[in-house]
């Protein structure tokens, strides 16, 4: 961030230069030359302060802004400092934020609330707000209901294109900073039927009726699919907002694309945390003893699976004493299947999460990665063995290399396809489990089919 | 995709039956009825039949297309279709098929025509919609000039909001399909100094003059900016276009959210296959062939990282020959350092894809990572050598597990933040190469300690 290639024309950069400017005016309370500043910068760049300030001065900053930019930056708080102020910040300042706040931002906020004060706020909102921010508590955080949001605009069907620009007039001035992309049709039932995208309401002459003009093909979703889902429906048509209906079909919400930008984000870090074994709400910025906290609990399950799998070792001690070069030859086998194994995991999950895998496609990854695994076993299997063979002039000695990594490398395919969808299948998160899984399965295999093999051929070794 | 829940009002499922139904017309050539049923469908959900279509038949389905549906859908295609089609496809067809694309799918797909190929489409088109098509192709593939369109609206600054009102509809009427979002406000230069969102345009009057009305705040990037900082722009400033401009600061294009949707998608997709080893080019549909072939050159680099180490433990030989037990103890704490380096190293891979990462961030993140090794080592190696301890009936054999689990988990901790943010400083992804060199790192460290600790205490041990 400290280049200039895309600083905002008229707003002023965020660097430490800045911080160090910010730090000395709090310290001497020089409130006017610091609303100075925050008036030229962004919400998401004022956020950006008070992340990076100490929570005192951060608060001391925040007190100075008008409820308007205290909106817009709460929602763009880091995780801690977002506890810190919904903790610190009495309800009747809480209600007013809320108050300006689209929503669904809204609901997030009071459903990050502790209880009481949750409930003071919602008891000290209008009985419209509270009413429609209770009614989107009820949803999974993570679901369609859980994202979208009350401001949407809908007309009757039976309306006239006049009434719908008259509904995106009365919304404008209402909301300013909403962008609004598309008015919603619905019938007498409120059940959605179509929609007008705004810049074709530009087009149209006001006396039209609107169910002649509107567009009927239109894409919706109901407030229970998750949202990986609805994101997939983003992505594959191209869209910016989505309605969202109750069983009934009538229209309940919308869901705007910067959610789904989010939700994206938030979806993929999840896969690539949980993926490295580490829990999906840790940062760098994490404190190191809640760091620990999140990760020993992972390195003990490692370690279980590890004190497994050097028992199985031990189950070969006489052949590893009579031969102790297999001991250090044996973590190449092991090593090479979770290597293998990490690999197909890493696509099946991948795939799973952009919604490509259905039956048909898991048949034919399964088919295929057995496949590659056998190739891929005898290639490197043969690579290894010809190196360890020529290395230790002993041909045996590649020949068992090699069968292991045949074996081990085969059951990595099968293993890395089987077990995410597995997982998948039981509705637990692929990403989670698969690699503990796999690689205590390439471990003991590893092991288990090189040693194995070194036993067998023993006389012919030695 | 086969449950019922967010099923297109009006649109047709894609599903098993459907496709065997449309296998049956194609074989039959019952282009009417195939034609009746394409017609229900979106362009997404055709290029979802024809991805799962032989090539032949795809072919087949796609001519019974006009050109509208055709640009629509060979854009949605999977790469193996997608690369077929293009050349398979007369230069004509294509020309047809790019004239109605935006002009930055248009440049994608000429980028992705056979040279000559793409020299005659450059030809046929005409004089402007190939001079834009050339300008764009001169970007990076990856960069803001790269992702964006020349179909954006601008007014001179000194004009009315009725000019702006009629530039908006002009743009309607001729791409009925293109969400508009903004009006850019340029100066005689061409130079952008601001905006107006279209929902605000249908609240002024038309006689104000833009430069009064017009929001001068305005974010905007340069053509040679990465996309993963794009991406990291409009998520920050919830955003749903940007303009981009040249270094005199003139507009040159815009940025639609619908492709950063898809750059998120795609740098997350990226950095999760490179950590698994896998190349970001591969999908669950890659012909086995292919996949063994982006496959082997990982496996190979690992292979030869195990070589290595099994040379270290070679090292020790005898150690391990007159206590055989440590052979099956020391894969127990290479593993758990590959396992906390993984920890270290997705953390910092994430956390430097978001943008989150400066010079302090990254000397905190290393501090944290260093600590929390030590602790995360101290605690998991008690553990591990109370345990081991008490199975063998050894104390020394635990307390060389200890102090060779506090070792290694520290260079995990420190080589698990420094190789990533190494990489980043030398312009290399992080996400390709530091899951290799920590791995091997934790290996090497892993042996050696364990080993040297053992050959420290022998006398003890045995």
């Amino acid at each position: 961030m400290s280049d200039d290639r895309y600083v905002p024309q008229d707003l002023i950069e965020v660097d430490d230069e800045l911080m160090a400017d910010i730090g000395e005016l709090i310290a001497s309370k020089s409130d006017f030359l610091i609303k100075n500043i925050l008036s030229d910068l962004h919400p998401a760049d004022i956020a950006h302060i008070i992340n990076r300030l100490e929570f005192g001065q951060g608060e001391y900053l925040f007190s100075l802004l008008g409820v308007e930019d205290q909106s817009r930056v709460i929602v763009e708080l880091d995780d801690d400092h977002r506890e810190h102020f919904l903790a610190s910040l009495k309800s009747d300042t809480l209600t007013d934020i809320v108050e300006e706040l689209p929503t669904d931002e809204a609901t997030d906020l009071v459903a990050d609330l502790p209880r009481e004060k949750a409930e003071e706020v919602l008891e000290e909102l209008s009985a419209e707000d509270s009413s429609e921010l209770q009614e989107l508590l009820q949803y999974g955080e993570h679901t369609a209901g859980g994202l979208m949001q009350k401001e949407f605009i809908t007309v009757n069907r039976k309306e006239t294109v006049k009434k719908a620009v008259q509904a995106v007039r009365k919304a404008a001035k209402e909301n300013p900073g909403e962008q609004i992309y598309a008015v919603y049709v619905v019938d007498d039932e409120d059940v959605l039927v179509g929609s007008l995208s705004v810049s074709n309401l530009i087009l149209l002459s006001p006396l039209k009726r609107i169910y002649k003009v509107m567009d009927a093909d239109i894409i919706s979703v109901k407030t229970n699919v998750d949202q990986e889902e609805v994101a997939n429906i983003f992505k594959k048509y191209d869209i910016v907002s989505l309605p969202v209906t109750d069983f009934a079909g009538k229209i309940v919400g919308r869901i705007t694309v910067d959610d789904i930008v989010d939700v994206i984000t938030e979806e993929a870090s999840e896969d690539i945390l949980r993926l490295g074994g580490v829990a999906e709400d840790e940062r760098v910025t994490t404190p190191p003893l809640q760091s620990l906290r999140r990760r020993v609990p992972w390195l003990a399950v490692y370690l279980i699976t590890g004190l497994i799998t050097s028992s199985i070792v031990n189950l070969f001690h006489e052949t590893i004493q009579s031969f102790v070069v297999l001991a250090a030859l044996m973590p190449i086998v092991a090593g090479m299947g979770g290597n293998a194994g990490t690999q197909a995991i890493t696509l099946m999950v991948r795939s799973i999460a952009l919604g490509e895998i259905d039956m048909a496609a898991a048949r034919k990854a399964l088919i295929k990665e057995v496949t590659v695994g056998l190739l891929n076993g005898a290639l490197v299997g043969f690579l290894a063995g010809t190196v360890i063979a020529v290395a230790y002039g002993n041909v045996m000695l590649g020949v068992v290399m090699c069968l292991a990594m045949i074996t081990n490398l085969f059951i990595a395919g099968l293993m890395g396809t089987l077990i995410p969808l597995l997982l998948k299948w039981a509705k637990l998160d692929p990403a989670l489990a698969s690699a503990v899984l796999v690689t205590t399965c390439t471990d003991a295999f590893g092991f288990i089919s090189f040693l194995g093999f070194a036993t067998l051929f023993l006389s012919l070794l030695v």
